[in-house]
């Protein structure tokens, strides 16, 4: 008899913050049955993943082990918790559990990759549970920036398994659900043999403040305000959104949504039940018909994204509203590390129009939608874990997070993607390893990250590209020289002269060197060598450029 | 007889935080005498300028007046004030003015790009002065992050105008001049016509603090440290690297230099006298044999650079020197924006190998180089100029200058890049406007910004790029169907099937419906046109994705 073990594997989410997806197991070694926490997205830069759509984990693990996956669990409504659930469903068929307000945006995934709804199912509150193979998952009501957030209670034969989700502590969230203590506390009564905690602000020192907090302050900029006010968050952040509504209704403006996300997020939440009391909006069209005095927008975009509402509106009129000196542009979020660049644009922008622009540096106008170091400390109080798991961060959050564990006496476990863990182990730790690895929407194509072809592009990027054609016959003979197209590197270098001629006269002299016969026998991989390593090492030389060269070697047989 | 004006026009600097480049004239309008104020560059991202060396500001303007530029004035020896001028040098030809320290990097920077030095010419500070045409231009020691960094006091027969420089209020700097407000303010005693003004730190309402005083709390982190410390700044930034040495000398520690840039600027304000008193260092090979706690490195690579000593140190062994737990890194400095993401990954690195990594956070390591708001009011009332002009900052920074001005009750005119303003007219405000640009320096090829070269960069590294090579008899009879190669595009449809296989045939039928008779008559450029739509049509459909398309055409003769 071999002894089951409780397993858990980030493949995601525990390295970075975004793209969530954890592997609960349990039965004997290699033979667990599994469920998963989360399937989300993380978002791509020019700087890393240039041209790619949504970056998401690597799922081939799981996708082997899909006869043993009993279902997936999404925690709560956010594109890191579930924006992959619809490209990876024909991968590994799971039935799908979620809140009624997340299951709605599950299906609305699963829709738009042509999936059927009929795998996601609506999960009513803890103390309701949802069996799963071995498991047990309860949806415990927690209290995050979008409505029916919750943390799992996974209770296996071994014990229970807290697992956090985003959360923070808030006593009087604008939507969804209020941190209950009580209620938290009463998980630990059965004892909690692991708590696996969102360690996003765990450098944060000060404790987290209230959604509620914040509206006054709004308010009263809104107040100050001349000409139209705009405001920008996460459409996802439906808590944010009617923070802001709500402010700008009581400082007498007509409320107006611009961007896609913004009107479907605040539609699919009132469809759902979880946004109600939301002021009543009008549209573009309206609010340009209005005095700017007398409007509100709130708008996409808070990430400096080219194509959201924010930047669209400082480049000039769009859809009809037009922005200028006296109108004021608040930014009700923090800017996710590797955006500045694109925020800066647009702030810069507004200024170039007259556009004053507040962002968050006060700290008046935006709270964090997850628990800060003294609320994580209260957590871990409350449940009073056996061992603590950090996830939802990148490494030095995680590692910081076990540090802080450790200092109040508490065991933690660093776990990184990839890293199993034996969680009823005597001194649990890592016992198998797996390497993560992470996949890219290009398009409508699913990609590895690993296969090389990011990397082709960003190697085009930094270097150009430069296409040869050779053409020969049969028995060697060169039909005319090698030709050269140049693309995204300089045409003329820095003598004056033309590069591709200059390429071309390297690349008859290579022909020549090699020779006909040579040629003959070549084979064209050889060849392409030849010729790429000539094309290389002229560009090295003469302008400093190494680019990537592709040659198309044409044969003709009579 | 025509008046003469005094004009002033930024060609880089206003507008964003690099490449500095200032005009100002006096004479009769359109025949005016020029000079130059420093010859800056800004530097690339992967996001907007992948691939790219150096950006610079486009000088054409300046490059058409060349009979008319006296000379060139370099305020201080950073590369955003002087990074250009051996670039630019055989446009310009003029002689470049610095003091002993700038002057001497002028002639490496002359060097580099294999200009003899005779141009660069060793200036004293004020009282002395050079004189350039209608203007003589005083030194004046101001403090800064680097020796010798100077203001200008510019005369001219329409008065005086003072020229900041980048600056801080220093008392006490560790290197370089200190801030004397009774010399700055005797400056006014002829009265200030307008006063030209960094805005960098604009944004920060607390007074700056003095180097000096960080350099006991660096000692203590050093002294809390049981491993081998590091510690990163930028190489220019001289005053801060004397800092860190002395804390690690003070420490007990033996010090030594990582990184190119380091070791060259120690040894370059060595050489030039105003580095003194510089503790003595060990090479990386003696630092390797000592134990971790006797050394400390002071290493390059403070905004996270690939190849710089930082990111290669978190990467694993690098010269022989190799970090791990216990060991601690500092960044002393800040992140400028749009290099957090690679920061992040150097210390998300360092964080697996187990060191601890302390960055700017506290305040306590680190302290600007340039003056805050207060400080900005300070200058502004030792000075009592007409006007204000802000420059050196982003559009926000320069507008928020301007607002600050007017809300003290001083004038203050906003000039972006590429506006002149005379400086002595009634209400001094925009003459003139020129479109300013920028070049870059692509490896050793200088090209502009507005060629479309880094724009097709960028849409290869979105769309990837897909060649078509496409064989014609002279009367229009196909050898052979198009060929295609596909670079940094998946290989593979949605469907699995092949994608260079997929463009073959649609191009096939293309080649089918345009005919042998039309494919003989027809333009290449119209051919090449139509293969084009082709191409990306089938690639938008079948993938999402729109590749920038490359085609040969060869026609063969007999």
């Amino acid at each position: 008899m071999s002894a089951d073990r409780l397993i858990y594997m980030p493949l995601g989410g525990a390295g970075e913050i975004g793209m969530n997806a954890y592997v609960y197991g349990f039965g004997p070694a290699g033979r667990e049955r599994l469920i998963l926490v989360d399937l989300g997205v993380a978002f791509p830069d020019m700087d890393g993943t240039p041209g790619v759509d949504l970056i998401y984990p690597d799922i081939g693990w799981l996708a082997e082990r899909r006869d043993r996956l009993e279902a997936v669990f999404v925690t709560h409504a956010h594109e890191d918790h579930l924006g992959a659930v619809g490209i990876c469903h024909d991968i590994l068929r799971a039935p799908i559990h979620a809140r009624k307000f997340t299951a709605d945006i599950v299906r609305r995934k699963l829709a738009e990759r042509g999936h059927a709804d009929r795998d996601a199912f609506t999960a009513q509150p803890w103390p309701d549970t949802v069996e799963a193979g071995p498991f047990r998952v309860g949806f415990v009501p927690i209290s995050h920036s979008v409505p029916e957030s919750s943390a799992l209670a996974i209770d296996t034969p071994l014990g229970r398994i807290v697992h956090s989700g985003d959360f923070k502590i808030d006593r009087d969230p604008v939507v969804g659900d209020v941190f209950d203590e009580a209620a938290l506390g009463a998980l630990a009564e059965p004892g909690v043999a692991a708590l696996m905690c969102d360690s996003t602000n765990v450098l944060s020192p000060h404790a987290g403040r209230s959604e509620s907090s914040i509206g006054s302050n709004i308010e009263s900029l809104i107040a100050g305000c001349k000409g139209t006010f705009v405001a920008t968050t996460f459409a996802s952040n439906v808590a944010r959104v009617k923070t802001l509504a709500d402010a700008g209704a009581r400082a007498g403006r007509s409320i107006c949504l611009l961007g896609r996300a913004m009107t479907q997020m605040v539609e699919a939440a009132r469809a759902s039940g979880v946004l109600t009391e939301f002021p009543a909006t009008v549209s573009p069209e309206e609010a340009a018909g209005l005095a700017g005095e007398a409007v509100m927008l709130i708008v996409t975009g808070s990430q400096g994204e080219p194509r959201a509402a924010s930047a669209q509106l400082s480049r000039g009129p769009f859809r009809g509203l037009c922005l200028g000196p006296g109108d004021m542009f608040l930014f009700s979020s923090k800017t996710i590390p590797g955006n500045e660049t694109g925020v800066l644009q647009v702030i810069n922008r507004f200024s170039e129009m007259g556009v004053d622009v507040v962002d968050d540096t006060s700290g008046l106008h935006h709270v964090s939608g997850h628990a800060n170091r003294p609320d994580l400390e209260l957590l871990h109080k409350l449940l009073k874990p056996r061992i603590v798991v950090p996830l939802h961060g990148e490494h030095r959050h995680l590692r910081e997070h076990v540090k802080l564990c450790n200092s109040n006496g508490l065991d933690a476990v660093l776990a990184p993607n990839g890293t199993m863990i034996d969680l009823c182990a005597d001194s649990p730790g890592p016992v198998e390893h797996v390497e993560p690895g992470r996949c890219y929407l290009d398009g409508t194509v699913r990609i590895g990250a690993a296969d090389g072809i990011v990397r082709e592009r960003r190697r085009m990027a930094i270097g150009g590209h430069v296409l040869v054609s050779v053409l020969l016959e049969e028995d060697g003979t060169q039909i005319g020289d090698p030709w050269c197209e140049v693309a995204g590197i300089s045409e003329e270098l820095p003598d004056g002269s033309d590069l591709a001629e200059f390429l071309q006269e390297r690349l008859a002299g290579y022909m020549k060197r090699t020779g006909r016969k040579a040629l003959a026998k070549m084979d064209d991989d050889d060849l392409k060598g030849g010729v790429r390593k000539t094309v290389v090492d002229a560009a090295a030389s003469a302008m400093g450029k190494r680019p990537v060269t592709t040659v198309i070697v044409s044969r003709l047989s009579d």
